[in-house]
């Protein structure tokens, strides 16, 4: 076998890292990934799978062994672990110092304001005078712990003071901020490498329902042009600014017109910026066919020091939606749904991720591509919801939607 | 994890297992391969890897166990292994009636003989006379082994009687074929399933150097389109005929104007088949990216009987060039290569097997897409050729070819 080759160790094996797998194995290389457990969906088809969690010291260092470069597919790796395996020459990318942006809302948003960068009005909570304070200052807030959170959790609307000082109490370090009259969420996922080396995707919008992302839209549809290159120069800026090596992406918040004349980005001062991940992201997934090259390629080209990859996009209207659980039990396999699926969308393709179904959980995602947005994301929607439930299928013939002549060349290309 | 899945298993762990990995983790899938050696290009990729070769029964029955479908990446499992698993209620697909045709020239020829495809005269050999009386009757003629031969090996052009006799003597059954004055080659992919839906890529051009296919052209530049038609028909009648499930790749030869008005497809009857394959083919490699549904999906969707995907091709031009193992030894290590080659085409798509090199070993490819095929093919060439051999590098930056600016958006999209 080839052994000139790097090894990338990935810090989690979740869908992430699955998908990461899949593009290490065109550079040549195979993904290692400490998994919490063997049946995690990259330690099911990955062939390097090391056993621990990022919270495990002793793993972290047995798995970073003769790894080229360490990095990981969430943000819930204890600094103290990532600034030991840098103390024992690891190669951590994004490093400790980077990373810590993504970790703690408040390091994240001091430094963004440091930065002059658009971002809601802030403040700590050491008590529940603060929130009563700034709420009388800004108006409608949102708590937020300061670490942790994600897809809606460790986010309270307007709480109580009698419910803040009972999360303070419970040792949640909190913050607020004022609540954006917004229009809606939209994304700048770029990657920078250590030789500083920069590439940006489109802006894309990312279509939200009950606090997780749910469709992707690129590019964002109705978005203005400038507004789009000031919202990737500021992601561009910030990669550079926090010393990022892999991928950055930047969500931001459309506000509403009424909003407008704010301090956000563009004319209207439309855009402010809400979050940072520092890894591959839900809101780039489209990219695996909607781009050059994917954002899981490009990760793994930027970790490895590797000149970057083209970011062109391979159509003008891509759509990605989540296939997310289904609410009730569902009589109707995964198998036979994927059956009923293909037949309907030959050109939809399908990613799953080896996970049991629970309630709204990302269990895989679908990607339609076309020359017309409406059409498309009318496409993708479909495609997720029949695979996310199968509501539709009752007595339906799996082949119906497909060619079926014998020796047809329906399908010829 | 998710367990109503299917379980794919192929014999063979060479770079088509490789690839058709990548494919089954996007369908929720992880391929189960039986591997030679514990280095074969996917097993170092793979989860699910069971010892054992293609002529080892034993081995064939466990790692049969518990698959919804068994199929190959080479033609060379012995046709006694495959009917005993079928004995055994194994899924095998294709069948060993269907793959029989793809391991035996003589069946093949006498097959299409019958069904009226075009085919160059020939003729089995028992006897040095026989070839003496065809090359009478025919004029110049190349001799094949009826099984085994694959990428000019078992090939042998104008013997004398006495070769003929040392091979014959040697035990290797043996036919002969009049040598076509051959323009090009040409290929055409099909898909087909049990359930009877077919699919086919557009005609390709495979451009050949010393007996292996180096570059593939697609779609085949100045192809007269009934000839493309008639040979994508083709394919697929064959497909249908002998009852094939999964791919199957048709290579034809495209005769030279002068011997114009034989019994080939199209007005001019230039095109003859030269062989079948009944697997993922090199003349597919261009699909990863250059159609809606790569060719390893395609095998798996068919193998399990699922509908086929769209074919649709994403660009106008599109040429994969086979990485061949350099002719001397390099100094620079494939890793080094890679910098190179990113750093110069940012938009080139590289997939490595993880194998050691020899000379004019595939040891991966290239893909370039665009649209115009002769920029195409300059680039997807020089890459090819810088990543096999490096020559151009002496003293070279890195980073020259690549956009450098430290938050630069040079790569936007």
């Amino acid at each position: 076998m080839e052994n000139s080759l790097p090894v990338v160790g990935m810090i989690g094996a979740g869908q992430l890292a699955r998908m990461t797998h899949q593009a290490a194995i065109a550079l040549g290389q195979s993904l290692r990934v400490l998994a919490v457990d063997p049946g995690d969906p990259a330690a099911v088809v990955c062939s390097d799978v090391r056993p621990g969690g990022a919270d495990d010291l002793a793993a972290l260092r047995a798995f970073s062994r003769g790894c080229s470069a360490v990095t990981f597919d969430h943000e819930q790796v204890p600094q103290e672990n990532l600034r030991a395996l840098v103390a024992d020459g690891v190669t951590v990318r994004p490093g400790p110092d980077a990373l810590l942006h993504a970790q703690d809302k408040l390091v994240m948003r001091r430094r963004l304001d440091a930065l002059g960068a658009a971002i809601p009005p802030f403040a700590e909570i050491l008590s529940p005078d603060d929130l009563t304070a700034f709420v009388a200052e800004h108006g409608p807030s949102v708590v937020k712990a300061v670490r942790g959170g994600y897809d809606g959790r460790g986010v309270w609307m307007d709480p109580t003071p009698a419910e803040v000082a009972e999360l303070l109490a419970a040792g949640t370090p909190l913050m607020v901020e004022q609540r954006v009259a917004m229009r809606r969420e939209l994304a700048a996922l770029v990657a920078r490498s250590p030789f500083g080396q920069a590439a940006a995707w489109p802006v894309v919008e990312t279509v939200q329902a009950d606090g997780q992302c749910v469709q992707v839209l690129v590019p964002a549809p109705g978005l203005d042009p400038d507004v789009a290159s000031a919202a990737q120069e500021l992601a561009l800026r910030i990669a550079s600014e926090l010393d990022v090596t892999g991928l950055l992406a930047v969500e931001f918040f459309e506000s509403a017109p009424r909003s407008a004349g704010g301090a956000g980005i563009g004319a209207a001062g439309r855009l402010v910026v809400n979050e940072l991940a520092m890894r591959p992201h839900n809101s780039g997934h489209w990219t695996i066919e909607g781009s050059r090259t994917s954002q899981f390629e490009q990760h793994l080209r930027a970790v490895l020091d590797y000149p970057l990859g083209a970011t062109t996009p391979t159509a003008p209207a891509v759509v990605m939606a989540n296939v997310l659980g289904a609410a009730e039990p569902v009589a109707m396999s995964t198998d036979e749904r994927l059956h009923h699926l293909f037949a309907r969308f030959p050109d939809v393709k399908v990613h799953l991720y080896g996970k049991t179904e629970r309630p709204a959980r990302k269990v895989g995602h679908v990607t339609a591509l076309g020359g017309d947005m409406e059409q498309v994301r009318a496409k993708a929607a479909l495609a997720a919801e029949w695979l996310s439930r199968a509501v539709w299928a009752d007595g339906w013939d799996a082949h119906a939607g497909a060619p079926t002549l014998p020796t047809s060349g329906t399908l010829v290309g």
